[in-house]
């Protein structure tokens, strides 16, 4: 059982070492010879390699196939060169994996066939065995067989994005009946935060089992809600998870779209990497971020407006090389985008992306 | 026409002088006998009766329908016995009213039949005549002659808002085209944010001739950039509507979601009244609106979660009871959500959220 195996060795011997790797030594507070590049949603819709391959496959049927998680996940490295590859994967995958049902439908994202929104609900919420995981792992195994000397990132959603999804049935622009029962019925909340918890860190333990040599919490929906809200409703499960992982001794990203009033709370909870979303400029996120962890290093991953790379290179190359600037003000920077590509982004630009910050 | 008789006499003196009204005394900066309150989208889905008209009246229509408008504004203030009625409009009537092709769809928003992305697009972009919301204009003097001692407040969608949906074609979640036209076409952005300017200008104008009590520039999109871009591409025609209004006499309430890192920067463009949305606590919002307005009143608008009104009223009444005291940080509060109200609130809610304002 590979989750076995994840308790019983210590996961980093398993790994390769990779302690030249630009990312990695970034993302331990270094600064490598160039800024690391990588860009999230790099596996996905600009590639039309990848649309190709996605053509007859349903988003959770290819994320249960290894060979083409393997695929999926090299194009971006083959074609742009980024210094870290990410696991095709999404972060419905464990949820459909313990049996939640649900459905990837394409134009409106995750739909959840029943909604969770009481206790007897939460209660019968399946746990997440590693074996029906299996898939995932032997991608990771075989990437890492794949990539050389490119870092894997593994990931998961974040308990509170997940509950997001549960509770509403779906995306949700207000999270209204996530906050509705948050507030209402904390207990009930608080017994699913738990439960989901336990099934992020699993994903993940399965991940760093098999071989990533870092993992990116994704709580894409953390900026709806008030630090206060966070600090009391959220916090607490993610720094679970964070905190449980840390003994594998891989680096930790966390990230939230406009969470830039949140960045101190979200670096409290277990974060080596901070990842920043556009709205706020990476010295302003530096500050905070070294005011929550004083005595750690500050390493931010960030932060280019998606939407920018379709201004025309003239302005992407000045963005690029403000983001940059500015990330000076960090003891270390992953040059990243503020949020997932865009799909109609043309991939010659993020090539150029790389090109640029490899030359700076 | 209404606009020349907005320039030839002064308006304050044809409106009727509510100095006692609590919103008005809280917009001045004082502290009324109880917290004023209204609901952003008070006159909307949430009500019965509010449904009963619209059933078979398309939105853009039922905003050109005087006695509608009259009506549909009134039904909150009867119902809940809020201390302020907001006209019911929408954002993108003045662009449907200047001959800008679109529709609003239910279930969607606006639509605009045509994108403006280009320089000769946004020189064709129609000129409004006040002529052409003349209706709007009998409306307000229908609801001034209706409300008694109840204020009544106009409003308007600032230019970046407009902007947004007249480039993307509708609401967008990333506003991808939008900020590209605006880093890599900033002439045709500048032009375009020029025209919409006076467009919003104009709007306002006809409202405040006609008798509106104070005005809400609504920037629903302002939290989609950071204050960078702000401060560039967005403020300067905000400010140029704020500051050509500021002769009316009447107050100035700014407001945007997510906007919590842009207060300074949205009070600067010349704001009487801030409104903030849950994301960020009142006293928070105080020291940043008294930063950038250091010699004026600090009065903030806000801040209730629309979704916590789905979590039953004893979480509701904490909720108002923390917002109220927080809010004792500015100089003057008027009770509101930090967003519009949510079609599935229950009405009841609203109106024991008045009563307990009223009581404190």
């Amino acid at each position: 059982m590979v989750y076995e195996m994840s308790k019983t060795t210590a996961p980093a011997t398993a790994r390769r070492l990779l302690l030249d790797a630009p990312f990695l030594v970034a993302a331990r507070g270094e600064r490598p010879d160039h800024p690391p590049v990588w860009f999230m949603r790099q596996a996905g819709r600009s590639l039309p390699e990848y649309r190709a391959l996605r053509a007859d496959q349903p988003m959770l049927a290819a994320c249960m196939t290894p060979e083409l998680v393997c695929e999926i996940t090299l194009q971006p490295v083959r074609r742009h060169g980024v210094d870290a590859a990410i696991l095709f994967s999404d972060i419905m995958v464990p949820l459909h994996a313990a049996g939640v049902g649900l459905d990837i439908v394409p134009g409106t994202g995750p739909v959840v066939h029943t909604p969770v929104r009481s206790s007897s609900e939460v209660k019968a919420l399946p746990v997440l065995d590693p074996a029906a995981v299996a898939q995932v792992a032997t991608a990771v195994r075989m990437l890492v067989a794949e990539l050389g000397q490119t870092p894997l990132i593994g990931f998961a959603g974040a308990p509170f994005t997940l509950a997001s999804y549960l509770i509403e049935g779906g995306p949700s622009r207000h999270h209204e009946h996530a906050k509705a029962l948050m507030h209402g019925e904390p207990e009930t909340w608080h017994a699913l935060l738990d439960r989901l918890a336990e099934l992020t860190l699993t994903f993940l333990q399965v991940q760093v089992a098999a071989g990533v040599d870092a993992v990116q919490l994704f709580d894409s929906w953390a900026g709806a809600v008030s630090e206060r809200e966070y600090r009391q409703f959220i916090a607490p499960y993610s720094a679970r998870v964070l905190n449980r992982l840390a003994e594998a001794g891989v680096p930790r990203i966390h990230f939230g779209v406009g969470t830039g009033e949140l960045l101190g709370a979200m670096t409290e909870v277990g974060a080596d990497v901070m990842g920043v979303d556009w709205r706020v400029g990476l010295d302003v996120a530096a500050q905070r971020v070294r005011a929550a962890r004083p005595h750690g290093p500050t390493v931010l991953q960030g932060n280019l407006d998606p939407a920018v790379l379709l201004a025309g290179w003239p302005v992407v190359e000045r963005e690029v090389r403000r983001v940059i600037a500015e990330g000076q003000a960090a003891d270390a920077h992953v040059l990243n985008l503020g949020h997932g590509v865009l799909p109609e982004t043309d991939p010659q630009i993020l090539t150029r992306i790389v090109e640029l910050a490899h030359s700076l």
